[in-house]
């Protein structure tokens, strides 16, 4: 396919305004969005972006996950489209910019090409993903991952929220329930535009990350049992202190990840100690250690690690360890094509760029598995995320999403 | 003075039986006991303990903090009376000994003495001291430290349980607030058996601790301050990692704790984690030292080592770190003599003995400000203690109470 010319742009102010239309949605309570999966400001917002879609001359598919597919037709009906998008759910307490902006530069990109009467050969879909916050309903990317086949339909439908309402019946409430079969779509490919929710395209000046992996994750949750003792009148040599444990295995974690720099990283962020009392040495210490790397070889040497390293501190200080997995996913390698056409349009654009490894998992992750899929990252304020205070500019935004517009458009192939 | 004769012992069965009896007034719900401060079954437990007494030829005496003071006669009306007990009040889900056995042991004392027509020149008093526990009403030894000056009677009246209800106007509706004003009273001696709460005694096979010293305490409440951020998307080097700021600063206390062996002890007993998610390196962590020693100079010095060496080692984090006492109270040295009289009692009965430093608190720790004291401790099983759990054996009691004794009655001056 021939590039598209490096002067061809999408209208960064047209997005911009369209970001903050979208945020009027569900409006959070500090600046940011609370839009959460299957509420009526779900629904809402779902109904501005097909209203916007339609305005442009896409017809909307419907799944019986809710996904929604926006197509823009290409001159050749048989050829398979090219998928780009993101999602419009966020957080409780969720920014403007978390999958929003990778679904409106999808529509952006239709807006433009609709703008310059340029037609690709295949067409283009845009794709709003249900439910890739996770928060309501656990787990994350849960339509992606039931249209690529790594959860069951029925499965999805029985998960509660809270209040013990059903995934499948609050899909059917807010009226977004398709009838179409999951997963049934072929893809050409698949291209989906993230804020990075990290601070190294920030730190370093960058404005394009192209993203060639995402991490594998483990979570272990280490329990630690000594004994509940008295800090006073416990000696020493004495104690089975629980917490002195858990420190000495942070230390360890520290380690090993460093150990495997610069990929890999590894830290606790959740910790309990009981009894939790200022003049009680802890009997036990419950907490999840995260480890993720690119290398699946590398997240089962570090789990290897936790584990003989764990034990030996344990044995040492009297204390009894068990590991328990509690979580995880294998790492990702994007399609080397898509990823290549991300770089040359970051390239052909004149933005500055670097490879990207994906902390967090994305829709994308799962895709993945089912057609070739490439992301592109712009940086955010700071690498803050999934909070309210979530920021990033306009410029970022536009660069982008001019990248993706570049890469979605040379994989569905300019008709000269 | 005479010393008693070793031959002399108290009654170790009807001690025991005692322990049982006063154990059936506010059961615990796994074999212990709930009688907490100004309840209904404090109240229930002051009037048996007062009938006990009684019909040993006592006297009661109460004073405005419900401190109850059993009097029993020497021969010299003017002589200052030898001062024994401890507490009945106990924890929420307390043991059966914890405070208990001092107070009980005081009475068979007494009922001993009446048992073989033995006269004392100084008057005995056995005492039931005011909330020890301080569970309901903080801070621990309450009444005995408005005794000894510590605290105002004013400020424990106005103190408010969990449900509002203040000290003062419990300590009337039970019935036991006395006309006797707190502290007016002069001891020649004052005597407190508790068991050990601590490891020490049963795992030496000691039977006996005689009590030099209380162990001094500072509280420092830490509090590290890193940054937030998502542990799949930031890179290791650009954490802020409050959680591994925290382990090291646990291990710190650890080392600097040992390098004063074998008096002084460390650790944390609270640690919080914020915001405490699988997937989010803390940006916080808030936990409390907990230093002890009975050298004075020794808490300074480990307070300056958690300060520099804790601000050491989030300089080098780059974590912001603060430190605040949260509480803490100096060293106690007992009084010579009458610790040597514990000591010799020990020796001459044949029991087991070892120096001990109180590691808790005890209302003898108060005392010690307005009179000779001394303790004597007797192990427990494992070291339980505020737990319903809490075990010792009829022989620890009945060796402790011997002790008990001996001292009291060595003291108070037997006259042959």
């Amino acid at each position: 396919m021939a590039a598209p010319a490096s002067n061809l742009r999408i209208n960064g102010d047209r997005l911009w305004e369209s970001l903050m239309e979208m945020a009027k949605i569900g409006p959070g309570v500090a600046g940011g969005n609370n839009r959460q999966t299957l509420t009526d400001a779900d629904g809402e917002g779902r109904h501005l972006f097909q209203k916007w879609c339609e305005e442009v001359g896409c017809t909307m598919g419907l799944d019986q996950m809710g996904n929604m597919f926006a197509r823009y037709e290409g001159t050749d009906p048989e050829a398979l489209p090219v998928y780009v998008g993101s999602h419009l759910d966020t957080q409780p307490t969720g920014g403007k910019y978390d999958g929003v902006l990778g679904v409106l530069a999808g529509l952006e990109i239709v807006r433009s090409l609709n703008d310059l009467s340029i037609k690709t050969k295949h067409p283009i879909v845009v794709t709003n993903w249900t439910n890739e916050e996770g928060t309501r309903y656990a787990p994350p990317m849960l339509a992606s991952g039931v249209f690529a086949g790594i959860h069951t339909q029925d499965w999805a439908y029985d998960l509660e929220d809270a209040e013990g309402l059903k995934f499948g019946d609050e899909l059917k409430r807010i009226g977004w329930c398709g009838d179409e079969e999951v997963g049934a779509r072929k893809m050409h490919a698949f291209f989906e535009l993230h804020i990075e929710q990290g601070p190294i395209l920030e730190a370093e000046g960058k404005e394009i990350g192209v993203v060639t992996h995402g991490q594998g994750l483990s979570w272990t949750e280490v329990t630690l049992t000594g004994k509940e003792s008295h800090t006073g009148s416990t000696p020493m040599p004495m104690r089975k202190n629980a917490g002195l444990g858990m420190a000495r295995i942070l230390e360890l974690v520290d380690a090993v990840a460093l150990s495997n720099a610069p990929d890999a990283v590894g830290a606790a962020g959740h910790i309990d100690i009981y009894p939790n009392s200022r003049n009680v040495i802890p009997g036990k210490a419950v907490f999840t250690v995260d480890f993720r790397s690119p290398d699946k070889a590398v997240i089962a040497d570090m789990e290897n690690k936790l584990r003989e390293g764990g034990s030996a501190i344990a044995g040492q200080m009297g204390l009894d360890i068990t590991f328990e997995k509690v979580g995880g996913f294998d790492p990702v390698k994007f399609d080397d094509a898509c990823v290549t056409a991300v770089r040359d349009a970051a390239e052909r654009l004149g933005y500055s760029h670097r490879n990207l490894i994906s902390g967090a998992g994305h829709d994308a992750c799962w895709i993945n598995q089912s057609a070739p899929t490439a992301m592109v990252m712009c940086p955010c304020v700071d690498g803050l995320s999934h909070n309210e205070a979530e920021d990033i500019s306009q410029e970022w935004a536009a660069a982008g999403a001019d990248v993706l517009f570049h890469a979605v458009v040379e994989t569905a192939g300019i008709v000269e």
